[in-house]
């Protein structure tokens, strides 16, 4: 076989399934290497964020990867901010990266560029196949380097005579550990968890003090939400939440979890007396963003911080962790912190953000995959759902937007019995709108509500926060021309229903909640793709001509971002 | 004044007018400062490879740079393809990159990643800011890199404590030479040519023997183009043109050159026999891509290269090497080999790109600016507009799909008294639809015309070149699912005219030729973005289910790509 012929091999033998591909003529091989293998599921993507995002999409509810197809340095590029991403996600994923033939290199051809340092940023593992008979271990090579740990992005840079060349073997899954795990595995392990931070957070929260648990990654799966719950129970402790988790289990009979809050004031507001902050799968906060007068830890100072697992515990040793922890507390019979029940019924009225979320919080179906790009707009969507029935949250992790719609569609590929529910900021959506014919042509049962605010909003907080307070010079009460034009997307108004349908989406515009109940009822119903464009106000808008904000009513510590 | 009003005040004092952006929270002080300053005038792209791929367009035909303004490596990614493609047309072009506070970087926060390594892939020159001091100055040095010799990507990066700390102040424009000249300046440049390339070339054309001048970058200007026809004329040497130019001036009245084939096969065909092969201001022509049975390098064996002008030769230097070389050479009174003015009439019957081509032919204003990403649909394109009235010809330099719908719109904003005719293959618009709303928010007077075959047709060929011959399996005839959904873009069709409204660009869709002609004609008469659909058949596809191709007439050699 040919080198293209064992990757492809070698992949599927170590569990690759699916494909999320922008193929050009250096890659042809491994598409004719794809016609040939059964059981490879190639997903065309007509620009590849698409395609990186919905592998990150993939793996995160897959709990193993799939690949990428992307074209030289250039389609590398253009896959990167997604990447970045799957990076800060931790998600397992090969990303495979053609490229010319070894000889050609020198010749600098136009498509020539440097792809090892681009992939660089945002790998943990980047190897390039220099000889075909290699081809088939690097690839499984490159599918054990992306399921170790918890997970990470994985790339090989195959040139195409490697691809072409007679003289490959395909290679079988390799001997690694998985993130999931069976239960003889479970007692094997059990070992490797050392007993050091276990044995010292267990003394630090039996010693009394305001103590909180801060998860994150695998640690927002329910066997280890469960186990967090009795630590809690036990001693007290609050549960808090990453800013923005790849995936968190929630919804009712699941513990509740406080998200931190994206914005540094709220996240100090939140940690302010914890004397005893136990990292598990979380890394200690920091702020999104710098601020001139705002510290970028966030961790009070006289609090001691502890991590429970270190940073690449898989969910099994997580979940192990947190029992062993719990073990050592005094057994509290008391019920998790499960939220109440579901009281929500469909909102009346003006359509806003809010009662875009109430619509959302009652009509939610079970087991669905949420994956929330909402930004400003979805500030009342945590709340909203909290008891809404079990689901998946997937947020923004890296923090590039133009994540949501690809995510959706690789979940909806990972998750086929289950619906998915894509909620966009209109500004971040138009980043990768090409998601919306893959969803189109693959037939996956997406509903995006897209919120149509017109506005970069969460543009116009930070200008307010970062500009206005200094007193610099910026014309016209802090709104002069070049923050008219860059923060704006009212001039023309996008049409997101048009938009969709012309890729292939059907799709509906709501401007009352009633109207946004019934459409968002509606695609939920009906199977495949919709759209529903929410037409909301901006929560944040420029000073009015008087000089005064635009919104009357600014919450003052958005609990999100 | 604070860095970021530093680097603005600098940019403008240098020259620079125009910012496509897309910042985020750390540039708000960027926005801050183009409000204050007068002249800048801030583009909105709701994506970034927009902004830099307009920032291509109007450094080429600006002839000066303009900025860019990104947010993070994400931002910058999301650029790269459209950098690369102007790093290789060498256009003068400051990209603006802002980062995270110098003191917020050890944090990794969310959107940390590597900005330098992924710059230094698409740039000529990188340069970090680190003390506000030298803000401004770093601004005017990267002016100063974009514009030297033929011009290049110049990355600076702007930390956001930079960008608010106080004790900048602004530089001026540095005393670098520029690609535009003025008549004074040419008498005392003339010394810069150096003899050696062009006594050598002339003894070399004097002594006879088959030869030919490869053009290329600034030899493609009318200058140039002029002295490439007096030495044409007094050797007989063939006028050859780099496949794909970052500007070509041609049409009516101006020496016609013949464009290198994009295949390996045809560029092959087209030096065959050449004994002299003088390069000015191109590179020694070497295969696109590889393949397994074609050199790379396309030069004959017996030929004699040589390069006039070396590779960083500006317009100025380039058109007195030509004029020193035509010296030299017998003094030939013929006219230069202009083409044939115009007799095209306008087309009937079906829509083909055959028929497409001859409407632009017949139809093409005067002074348009015309950009060519038709790929294959655009094989007839240049026989049919080499008699038109004087337009310039922007092509696809760097192989990156995506590019010409943003290069027309720099184009648009760096000629606003011409119009802009941009002529897009479906499957590369579809990587960049975003900058169909930036021709509508600044009202640009671009005729957009997506040549709808639903298809990546050059795919289509390149598999049939690549799988086919060599007997590789590829399962039912060599089309098997893959091949069939990774090529395909039918599936659903795309809405073209839909998706343009959609976005404020008025739009129809055209399925004969006298309705595309009519369609065309409307649109430029009109002022303002306009889109028309063209639904034109593929010129390669997939073999029928009886095996032979689908496309009864293949030609065999595409003279464009």
């Amino acid at each position: 076989m040919n080198g293209a012929e064992a990757v492809v091999a070698s992949l599927r033998a170590c569990g690759v399934e699916v494909f999320f591909a922008n193929p050009g003529t250096s890659e042809m091989h491994l598409v004719a290497a794809l016609d040939a293998e059964p059981g490879a599921r190639a997903v065309p993507c007509l620009f590849e964020g698409v395609a990186t995002g919905a592998a990150d999409g993939y793996g995160r509810m897959a709990g193993r990867p799939a690949a990428t197809l992307l074209h030289l340095g250039p389609g590398l590029g253009n896959g990167l901010a997604n990447l970045h991403n799957a990076r800060r996600a931790a998600t397992p994923l090969v990303n495979l990266v053609g490229d010319h033939a070894t000889h050609h290199k020198p010749l600098d051809a136009p498509l020539e560029s440097d792809i090892d340092s681009a992939a660089g940023t945002v790998s943990g593992w980047v190897r390039r196949c220099r000889d075909v008979r290699t081809a088939g271990a690097d690839a499984a090579a490159a599918v054990s380097a992306a399921t170790a740990g918890r997970g990470r992005v994985a790339t090989l840079v195959l040139p195409a005579d490697v691809s072409w060349s007679p003289g490959a073997a395909a290679a079988g899954a390799p001997p690694v550990s998985r993130p999931t795990t069976s239960p003889s595995a479970d007692a094997v392990a059990g070992n490797a968890v050392p007993d050091g931070p276990v044995a010292e957070v267990a003394a630090a929260l039996r010693g009394g003090g305001p103590a909180a648990l801060l998860l994150g990654g695998p640690a927002l799966r329910e066997p280890s939400l469960r186990e967090a719950a009795r630590v809690a129970a036990a001693c007290g402790a609050r549960l808090l939440c990453e800013t923005f988790p790849a995936r968190l289990e929630r919804g009712a009979g699941l513990p509740a979890v406080e998200r931190l809050a994206y914005l540094p004031e709220g996240a100090l507001a939140q940690l302010r007396g914890v004397r005893h902050l136990v990292l598990v799968g979380a890394r200690s906060p920091v702020s999104f963003f710098a601020y001139p007068r705002t510290p970028g830890r966030l961790v009070p100072e006289d609090c001691q911080v502890y991590d429970l697992t270190g940073p690449d515990s898989d969910v099994r040793g997580t979940r192990e962790a947190l029992a062993h922890l719990a073990d050592r507390l005094p057994d509290v019979q008391g019920a998790p912190a499960a939220p109440d029940p579901a009281e929500s019924s469909p909102p009346t009225g003006p359509l806003t953000g809010e009662t875009v979320a109430a619509a959302v919080g009652a009509l939610l179906p079970e087991g669905a995959v949420v994956v929330d790009e909402a930004n400003t707009s979805g500030l009342w969507l945590p709340a909203a759902t909290a008891g809404a029935p079990r689901h998946d949250w997937l947020c923004l992790t890296g923090g590039a937007i133009g994540q949501g719609l690809p995510l959706a569609v690789g979940a909806a590929l990972a998750c086929p019995g289950r619906p998915v529910v894509c909620l966009e900021a209109d500004g971040s959506a138009m980043f990768t709108p090409q998601a919306l014919w893959t969803m189109a042509r693959e037939g996956l049962d997406v509903t995006v509500v897209v919120y149509a605010n017109s506005s970069y909003a969460i543009l116009e907080m930070e200008y307010d926060r970062l500009i206005a307070p200094s007193g610099t010079t910026t014309g016209e009460q802090g709104c002069g021309p070049a923050r008219r034009n860059l923060l704006d997307l009212s001039r023309p108004a996008l049409d997101w229903a048009g938009l969709a349908r012309s890729m292939g989406v059907p799709a509906a515009r709501a401007t009352t909640a009633e109207e946004f109940t019934a459409e968002f009822a509606r695609a939920l119903a009906e199977p495949g793709p919709h759209l529903v464009e929410a037409r909301v106000p901006a929560l944040f808008g420029p000073p009015s001509r008087t000089g005064a904000p635009s919104t009357p009513e600014t919450p003052s510590t958005p609990s999100v971002r």
